[in-house]
């Protein structure tokens, strides 16, 4: 393998431009948010969104994929004085599966000494947040949520259904602090991932999307993956999980957490398993704590951790149509079939929330027993698991982990909530991060669809964050088509649940594109939509000349048939007779004409 | 424009199999299902799955778009010995939008002379449904509604929430009757489309999708749509609307009714309105009246009505975000204005009832003033409109017509359930048939997503009929690819909703998928997906041997990590020892490996 630097695509959405904003108690910390310009026509201030993308859609930044991401989180974290340099481990041939010459996936060139937590203190948001600290990281979280919340007076109407959450009508940062001290929400933030943006996932917060990635045994390589990361954060992936398997885990993950702006999670268990050549029964607690350890020096915000399978739960899934389909919790089960002991992560438990402290790395506690078909939806071996991962959690808290919990998979549309809701009894409220759910199982291909309408309800019910599903699920490795794909179909999903919740600057937004879909602002309505590129190509295969852009009319139904046309013709009559009168005149005479057969 | 005769896609889907079950009170009728053939590894029946797609998928018919498909219900219709043939309307210039010589769509071949009931009799299958009579059609529904409900066991688990939908374990030909008299249900089956395969439209029946098409004024030709109609209905439309506008209107209906196995449905509006040239204040009555029995002549099966947009009601729009989005709506909305005058759909809606009846064209009673924004959902314009669809409900009812309601339309996910129920009560449960609702605005290019998520969802509560939205929405016309599309998410949201519902035998796919999915059998699993095709390809993608197919891993995990692979494993550790011992033994084994700080 040649040392190549990947590509990636960087440059400004259409219309928009790169803001940011200070904060007030660390006037050094400068927001990131995009402001979508509208035309002038409009006669309204342009529309500010959430942005994910990082530096690279920043024209004012130089990025250089070789050299990394600005340490904009350095700074603060030094500040807090509870951290300390140290030579940390050595990379070992294991770690790149011992691929070597031409084959090893070249290291990243410039890497730092890690940091960790002196001492045994924690090092976690959750620990200052419960010791009454507001930090950056916070306060950076409360600008970025409340995004647009000033700016329109219709954001303070509030109108939906939220099943218990309680999203104020402004984030404060000492909202932020009291969420996360709650184990409400959680801060992915490694102390060694310098680089990121701080976000939150919690109910109470906008709903967040992951995106998948990583290299397979059978395809791709480090550079598709850089790629495919800038390129996810781009279109609105909040986090990332590098699934990476085979060889060169370790540089893949490097090159990946150096550039990504985003938090990046990883499922240790998968390198650990490639340390043993695969071998489940192989593996040791020691060879997953040198990999917990590993990992938590390059970065890694949050680790999926499958410490709910246990070995009596394994027999539950054996009548399964689907069995056990994580991969994570398979390889648990395995192990713990084969020695019949206990889950060597289950009994260790306390010491990985020791290295997670250590470091600030969230748990995403995994559920290894989701069900991987509609058949076995919401059965025993997935609710036993949650008992224990509710179990789980309060061990974690007690060390001042911060802790998600991972749910479903294929569940239909009547067992979503009830996951939902003993979700939030069983595990005290910690944020519920979903796969989906998938809602049926018969349309490979369209599982982003499938699960996109999962994915919605559960974001309305209360989940914090949705893990995307590709057009691929089930089927091969998604591309970076597939990516694009994905992430766009999961910020519906999250952006339906934010409305259907009554998130206070939700419709903002929506509002912003039906204004302008209805005055024929096509441009407008291409560059406010989340995937402005595709909108205006769907619009030129039709009609394809510059004039059409502003045409009164659109293809679907032509000039005489233009319902928003003639729409406006009514209004335009309307208004020269002055509308209340109108109006009044209008509901008398509708006595008038009613004809006596249909009269009420 | 040359005389081109369409060609359409035909043959059978992959490992599929047409079959036709006979009738036991009429045995001459011939149901038409696709039987879906599994690996004989499986030991496994193949999977009969319900069939929209018509003689174009069966081998042992000669289909000929230019003589049209056989008249199967010619026979019925003439033994009921109520219907008269007679000259019929002829075509006149302003049909096909005065345009002559080679714009000219060349006329259908063979035009059989029109039917209509003799003498003021009700031909529509409510009139029957009274009077106590299952009609051929009724069975023919009860038969293709039981699909596989025999088959399979655990068809009869019943396991859901259904919201007051009765759905019976099996369907009987009295069982339809009983629900097209009570008006819960229509069966669209003009007397002048003899080639039709009878469907239901009802909540307590399999949910069904609507696909739309037609030519425009500004792009396509009645080749395409043709083309398109055949290709909706392969993928599982269950019935089609032909929304042409501009010009040859009239001769490009009548290649799709003759060619179509499902109901066609228009808006007679579209068409009365080219007549006039698309001004909308020189509407009449009479050209309207006349519009209608050109249509109910060539056989359409459904008529939208948009005679719930009156006067008084013009005014609640004009505040809106989107004012009114219906075509046909805005075009009354815009008559009603100008003349100050009460709809003339509504002032003549029992002579439109009258034509109905005489032809059985059901009505699908048009929501002209459905939100075209989330910002307008569930507003007074919209529930004022609904309440005259009751009151215009009852007149039709009183006329033996059969008749659905048009549903939105843009309503964020906390305000669907409220448009279900509101419909329900307001239109004495005659069946609901939604356009999605899209749950935001924000998504242009993948409102197939955005409204996939909401049909899902009020289908779950009881809507019968889901219009589908194709990712052009918004901003062209669909192609080939859009509809294949479109009706395939619409499938997936149809599906769901009989999930959710409970259908005794809607698991059944399903479950053969995951089955085939945990079995490595990989061809059966794309051979019972919803897109074969599409499943296949995309696995080629990422492993194009033939040898992955037989493959007992994927690439997305590769050999080492496949869950499935490993629960296979586990499953066959599991069954050395016998599986109820070692779940005993498991399960106290569990206590001796809890940690004691974790105990609860």
């Amino acid at each position: 393998m040649t040392a190549v630097t990947p590509t990636v695509t960087e440059g400004p959405l259409p219309a928009s431009a790169k803001i940011y904003k200070a904060g007030e108690r660390y006037p050094d910390i400068r927001v990131p948010m995009r402001e979508i310009q509208v035309h002038p026509t409009a006669g309204e201030p342009p529309v500010v969104v959430y942005d994910s993308s990082g530096p690279y859609t920043d024209p004012a930044v130089e990025t250089d994929i070789a050299r990394g991401l600005p340490r904009i989180r350095e700074g603060w974290i030094a500040n807090r004085t509870d951290t300390e340099s140290y030579e940390g481990r050595r990379i070992k041939p294991e770690d790149n599966g011992f691929v070597e010459g031409e084959r090893l996936t070249p290291e990243f060139p410039d890497i730092a000494a890690p940091l960790r937590a002196k001492d045994g203190t924690a090092v976690t948001q959750l620990a200052y947040a419960r010791a009454g600290i507001v930090t950056p990281e916070m306060e950076f979280i409360a600008i970025r949520e409340n995004l647009g919340r000033e700016q329109m007076k219709e954001a303070m109407e509030r109108d939906g259904e939220s099943f218990g959450a309680n999203i104020p009508d402004f984030i404060t940062p000492e909202f932020v602090r009291d969420e996360v001290a709650a184990g409400r929400a959680v801060i992915p933030a490694n102390i060694n991932h310098p680089e990121s943006e701080p976000m939150i996932i919690g109910r109470n917060f906008l709903v967040k999307i992951n995106a998948n990635m990583g290299t397979s045994a059978v395809t791709s390589s480090m550079e598709e993956e850089v790629d495919k990361m800038v390129w996810s954060i781009r279109w609105g992936a909040d986090t990332v999980m590098d699934l990476s398997t085979g060889r060169n885990i370790h540089n893949t993950r490097e090159w990946i957490i150096r550039n990504s702006p985003v938090p990046i999670g990883t499922v240790p268990i998968y390198q650990a398993l490639e340390k043993v050549n695969g071998v489940a029964e192989d593996l040791t607690w020691d060879v997953f704590r040198d990999t917990l350890i590993e990992q938590a020096e390059q970065g890694v915000d949050y680790f999926t951790i499958h410490a709910g399978v246990r070995l009596h739960h394994v027999p539950l899934t054996v009548n399964r149509v689907t069995g056990i389909v994580s991969r994570g919790g398979s390889i648990m089960a395995k192990w713990c079939l084969h020695h019949h002991k206990e889950s060597f992560l289950y009994e260790h438990f306390e010491e990985i929330c020791d290295i997670a402290r250590a470091y600030d790395v969230s748990f995403s506690l995994g559920d290894g027993l989701r069900p991987g078909s509609v058949a076995d939806a919401n059965d025993a071996a997935q609710f036993a698991e949650l008992e224990t991962l509710g179990e789980l959690t309060k061990i974690a808290w007690a060390r001042d982990c911060q802790v998600m919990i991972e749910g479903p998979g294929h569940v239909p549309m009547h067992k979503i909530k009830a996951n939902m809701d003993k979700q939030l009894a069983t595990c005290g409220e910690a944020p519920f991060y979903t796969l989906g759910p998938l809602t049926t199982d018969i349309a490979p291909g369209y599982d982003h669809i499938t699960s996109g309408i999962g994915a919605a309800m559960i974001g309305w019910y209360g989940t914090a964050m949705l893990c995307y599903v590709t057009p691929k699920e089930h089927l091969g490795l998604p591309d970076r088509d597939d990516v694009k794909v994905g992430v766009i179909t999961y910020k519906i999903a999250a952006h339906a649940a934010d409305l259907a919740k009554g998130h206070p600057a939700a419709r903002i937004r929506d509002d912003a594109v039906s204004r302008a879909r209805f005055e024929f602002r096509w441009e407008d309505q291409f560059n406010l939509s989340l995937d402005p590129d595709t909108a205006r190509k769907f619009h030129d295969q039709t009609l394809p000349k510059q004039a059409h852009k502003v045409a009164h009319f659109c293809s679907m139904c032509g000039p005489k048939f233009c319902s928003m046309r003639i729409s406006h013709d009514i209004r335009a009559e309307a208004q020269k007779e002055g509308m209340d009168q109108m109006a009044k005149k209008y509901r008398q005479g509708g006595d008038l004409y009613m004809p006596t057969e249909a009269a009420e």
